[in-house]
């Protein structure tokens, strides 16, 4: 039985697994992660959605390259579908550079439309690309889906950390497996030289992970080619697993693959009936 | 007269300038500038405070090298001083790994006291340390205070000036002045070999800048030092305006300070009686 107070769980129509990706800070990766796993896992045979939660900096669009707009059919929205991966974004709604002035209440039936009005169709993974933090939106998601596990990303900087073991708490206090963590920026490749440079401080990521007694994912380089990729529409994961650059991102692809259908993930609460 | 609807916007008791550091997207860098700014306008003869408005990932604390706890005199909060700046976070208060989950109105409620009930004294300057974004405590914040100017932070990536343009327009919006933007990681020195190399897109920053008609405030290379300073609670700006990774943060306090003390600088709306 689910505790009072707290609002049901309701499955989301044909979603077999329910992924949420968050930050404690922004600007760590976050979503170049998110998009660059939901094609990973494309690319690996899955049926993949990517829900764009960041309402406030929705960078989903830019990054996978396309602004169109949504259309609704028989009061379902149509996701719009890119590079294999079926998406939906605050940012094909409000395009451009006018800022989104709304408060949590708003956001939160927003979020509600996006994962139950739209037409995702019957998916393997549906990711959610949460806003940083532990704020309204981050809240109200994880407290209404049944989220089947969360990925917390952070740089190995004190700082970063700092908050990510703050989304890690979140996670975990409102009862969310977490899959685990990945590291971002963990060290430059210098183009050319091929010279290693420490920037954000190495090693901090897996450490964090050891010290709460979560999955270490991975480590990503820095590394501006997976930048250029998102600026440009054109996420590195495409370049496939066999790519030096992208074989990070479908490591972690393969280990959510083999968490999720393991099947002794624990799951969040359900309705159950008893006798 | 201010618009009907409008809440009024009370000024700080001895505060000269208020000024707000924000960003669109987290992680570019806002808490850097913030802490090296304040230093560097203390060190440059300034009275200074630095309130740490980011409620859910206070890193003020860690870049500045304090965890004490605030005490009260008859109802006035006392600021704790480090590094010659006066300092208010949230993370003083709840310090440690646990994620703050609040909503918007407990936390508008909060900035209020931080600006109004902490006994700041004589300031030139009181900066804040906006979270990233364009949500509840943002916008609660420039509604509610007689903001002298604004500073955004972004990153010369497509992607974090995306979210950039969005803050400048959220300032603009509610009518606050904009005193620049900064380009922070905007290339990084090799250690040892004093190569260049382009990570987020160099120059993005200046043209964003221009494109939108405000002051470029300059640009700060990705360095490790910094990192490391922050990382510390020994902000760079601590080596002085000879240092040269130092220098560019005290290049923009002088800039800061002109506009500051130019007096055209367009004031928000501030009450007035009418005959």
């Amino acid at each position: 039985m689910p505790p009072q107070n707290e609002p049901p769980k309701m499955p989301i129509d044909g979603v077999r697994n329910l992924i949420t990706i968050g930050s404690g800070k922004g600007g760590v990766g976050k979503t170049t992660v998110s998009v660059n796993l939901a094609i990973a896992l494309a690319r690996l045979g899955q049926k993949v959605g990517l829900l764009d939660a960041d309402v406030y900096g929705p960078n989903v669009p830019l990054m996978m390259g396309i602004h169109d707009t949504p259309y609704a059919v028989e009061n379902r929205i149509q996701p719009l579908e890119q590079h294999g991966v079926k998406l939906m974004s605050m940012g094909f709604l409000n395009p451009g550079d006018k800022p989104l002035i709304w408060r949590g209440p708003m956001l939160h039936s927003v979020m509600q439309q996006f994962m139950r009005q739209v037409d995702w169709g019957e998916l393997d993974f549906l990711l959610i690309d949460l806003p940083p933090g532990t704020g309204d939106v981050a809240l109200s998601l994880i407290q209404t889906a049944p989220i089947t596990g969360a990925i917390v990303v952070s740089t190995p900087s004190e700082v970063a950390l700092e908050d990510g073991r703050k989304a890690v708490l979140m996670f975990r206090q409102v009862k969310v497996e977490l899959l685990g963590l990945v590291e971002n920026m963990s060290y430059l490749i210098v183009p050319g030289t091929g010279q290693k440079v420490d920037i954000f401080g190495e090693g901090g990521g897996r450490r964090t992970a050891e010290a709460m007694d979560i999955p270490f994912l991975g480590e990503l380089p820095l590394n501006p080619q997976v930048r250029i990729g998102g600026d440009t529409g054109r996420p590195i994961a495409l370049m496939g697993e066999q790519e030096p650059q992208a074989e990070g991102f479908y490591a972690i692809a393969k280990q959510v693959i083999a968490r999720c259908s393991a099947g002794p993930l624990r799951k969040a609460p359900s309705f159950s009936i008893e006798d």
